[in-house]
């Protein structure tokens, strides 16, 4: 099996045990892109124990409450897709409504520029939340 | 306010009691395309009450665990965006490697037709799938 996600390679991971890991994701156009991706090599939410998926939501609440608070985005986004790596991921994203894809999903299709000086401010967000998440996850 | 899914209006829906409601999305290349709406207006899963959130992540998994079953399908994909309508939802799809999209989300980009005979069975699948659904919801 050769997987890009059962071993961490060029991740800017911001929190990691033997369970999963928190990386924030270098895009340009979505400073508040943060992943969490399961360690283990399982496709699918309903692969993993009841125990197991308690603490996966954990973390995923505890990484959308540090982004709602430290980026005040217009919308948080979640998707778990794995359908180019079946290997279980989540993505969380603050998003603006003049970011570049606004309303449409970060998949789908541009609608604007967004302006340097709104990517700059929500970088430096981005930056702080990136300390919130962990404070946050050391914490649960 | 006038929210689009604060009132149900023309959806085809499977389950429903006083916290939230499963529907069968209308979509020709997706026949397995459910939808998980919060009936309250509410925009994030950090709005939710833990009860109310553990709540509805076992709804998800169930309709998780009953389209891996009924659909067999190649990845199963969730997503909540709100961007456009920001009242809680949820969307769970069975995809297919030679569905239309795959591997891109439903968003993105069109990668081919899929086959007739493909989207019949699928859509036989979902239809198989939604009793399973119902049925599913009926015991948690």
């Amino acid at each position: 099996m050769n997987c890009v996600l059962c071993t961490p390679n060029n991740e800017n991971i911001l929190w990691s045990n033997d369970k999963l890991r928190v990386i924030r994701v270098d895009d340009p156009n979505f400073p508040g892109y943060f992943r969490v991706i399961w360690n283990h090599h399982v496709a699918e939410m309903s692969d993993l124990s009841e125990e197991d998926r308690c603490y996966l939501e954990k973390v995923l609440l505890t990484v959308e409450r540090s982004v709602r608070s430290g980026m005040k985005p217009d919308k948080i986004n979640w998707a778990q897709f794995g359908n180019m790596v079946p290997h279980l991921h989540w993505h969380i994203i603050a998003r603006y409504r003049d970011d570049s894809h606004f309303p449409e999903s970060i998949w789908g299709i541009k609608q604007r520029d967004a302006q340097l000086s709104r990517l700059n401010k929500w970088k430096d967000l981005a930056d702080q939340t990136s300390v919130l998440i962990q404070k946050s996850l050391a914490e649960i």
